[in-house]
């Protein structure tokens, strides 16, 4: 149990870094879960959380009682570091305005897409490319996780699925899913068993006309650039939203919301028709 | 025509102080449209803009092709004024990182949503309560626009629909509906004719058993605490949206996305079956 005061702390330099730079929390591997909410997400998913690096606790967020009982969860991990700092300096560590005293260092689940390739892999997944916003990306893995989706897909110019923002957006989602970082999604769409399904408002097909019952990828795209072409070519069909308003855009979570629930729907409705 | 370059300039602490504060957008019922996207929008909405007060153009703003059709269109009206300003002032002026150089000062529509009521209102609406988040506003707005929904209300403590947050994440979706704020929730609930639906996780009915062809009115939720007792008691109908993934929650615009687009499957299906 250590006690910081000061930015010049080592510690507290790697911590405003891992802040700040998609690049440094790359390199090591770890990140940030900033908030309460979020570590508790957290340690509900993994319930004996190896990944756990250290927990930062604020003065203030020290009389919390949520943070009391995660504090004593984790004190339990031999490897979980405990760091009590002021809260003007918690203050410069944290990316949220009002923060709630509490981050944890965690390290960025490694995961590698070409096994799950060579299986003749058949899940429910999706392929994102291009995906600049945060929050969007975000909205998406959180709305992916509540669909039950297994594996998510990025291209390598996507915005960092770990960052802090990301992590805000989807709420604890990242834990509950896959998520596959600098893909090359035109092999991963080659590679996929199901039905491929890439989204386009320039589509003769639409959502509502497909069966998605069976195993099915959806492909979303940049916010406003839409899909590239290589990836058009590799879906087995692109299908449209009908928008019967006087305005014909959505945003990129909105679409991938409106096509995850569709399936959901029609899932519902094969195997529960009473539900 | 006038060219400013001072930051003491009155237009331009008017314009600043039009980009930040809520209560004096209310106050002078005037906005900001920040972009050219925006100004675009506006202009294919409204064909003789008399709401257009001012065109504010950044000196790299006037080299733009796109920027000088706008100038050349709205040339035309005799009320509107043309500023032209140094790119470092439009910088300050404009709450865009990467401003494209032109800006509109508009009119903010003038709503009341009394009279509407009291016509046995029956149209396809959405009611906000405390909604909070700009992005999550600006996308909910985009959102119903596509879906081709009239009107919008809004709680007292919705964040400001007319804000540049909320304008930008609505694509220009604000100029193709009504948007009526701070209303009486609960009063426009009960003056509805057609089926009131609120969404809630804690619902026996979900939205799939709705058959929701005729007139619908979604209400949505606080991002956090979700609806208010009184305003649940106010609908017709509770229903949840059916999440068979490992996490139960939606972020509050993909709530709204879900929802609306299920609206507009139900109605191609009924109207247009073969589509």
């Amino acid at each position: 149990m250590q006690r910081i005061t000061s930015t010049e702390h080592t510690y507290v330099k790697q911590l405003v870094k891992l802040q700040k730079s998609a690049r440094f929390r790359k390199k090591s591997g770890v990140t940030i879960l900033d908030g309460i909410h979020l570590v508790q997400s957290y340690l509900s998913a993994y319930h004996a959380p190896s990944g756990l690096k250290s927990l930062v606790i604020s003065e203030s967020g020290q009389k919390n009682k949520e943070i009391t009982v995660i504090q004593e969860a984790c004190s339990r991990h031999h490897e979980t570091q405990f760091y009590f700092v002021t809260d003007s300096l918690f203050q410069k560590i944290s990316s949220v305005k009002t923060p709630t005293g509490i981050l944890a260092c965690v390290t960025i689940p490694e995961t590698d897409y070409q096994p799950i390739l060579r299986d003749n892999y058949s899940g429910f997944c999706i392929l994102l490319e291009t995906i600049q916003d945060p929050g969007n990306l975000g909205t998406i893995i959180r709305c992916a996780a509540a669909a039950d989706i297994a594996d998510i897909f990025l291209s390598q110019d996507c915005v960092d699925a770990w960052s802090p923002k990301v992590l805000r957006a989807a709420m604890g989602a990242h834990f509950f899913l896959n998520i596959y970082a600098d893909c090359n999604l035109v092999e991963v769409a080659n590679c996929i068993k199901g039905q491929v399904l890439a989204t386009s408002p320039h589509a003769s097909k639409t959502l509502y006309q497909m069966n998605l019952n069976n195993a099915v990828t959806f492909i979303f795209g940049n916010e406003g650039t839409g899909l590239s072409n290589e990836i058009l070519q590799a879906a087995d069909e692109i299908i449209s939203i009908p928008m019967p308003g006087k305005t014909e855009s959505l945003n990129a979570a909105a679409a991938a919301a409106i096509c995850l629930f569709e399936k959901v729907r029609q899932d519902q409705q094969a195997y529960h028709p009473e539900s």
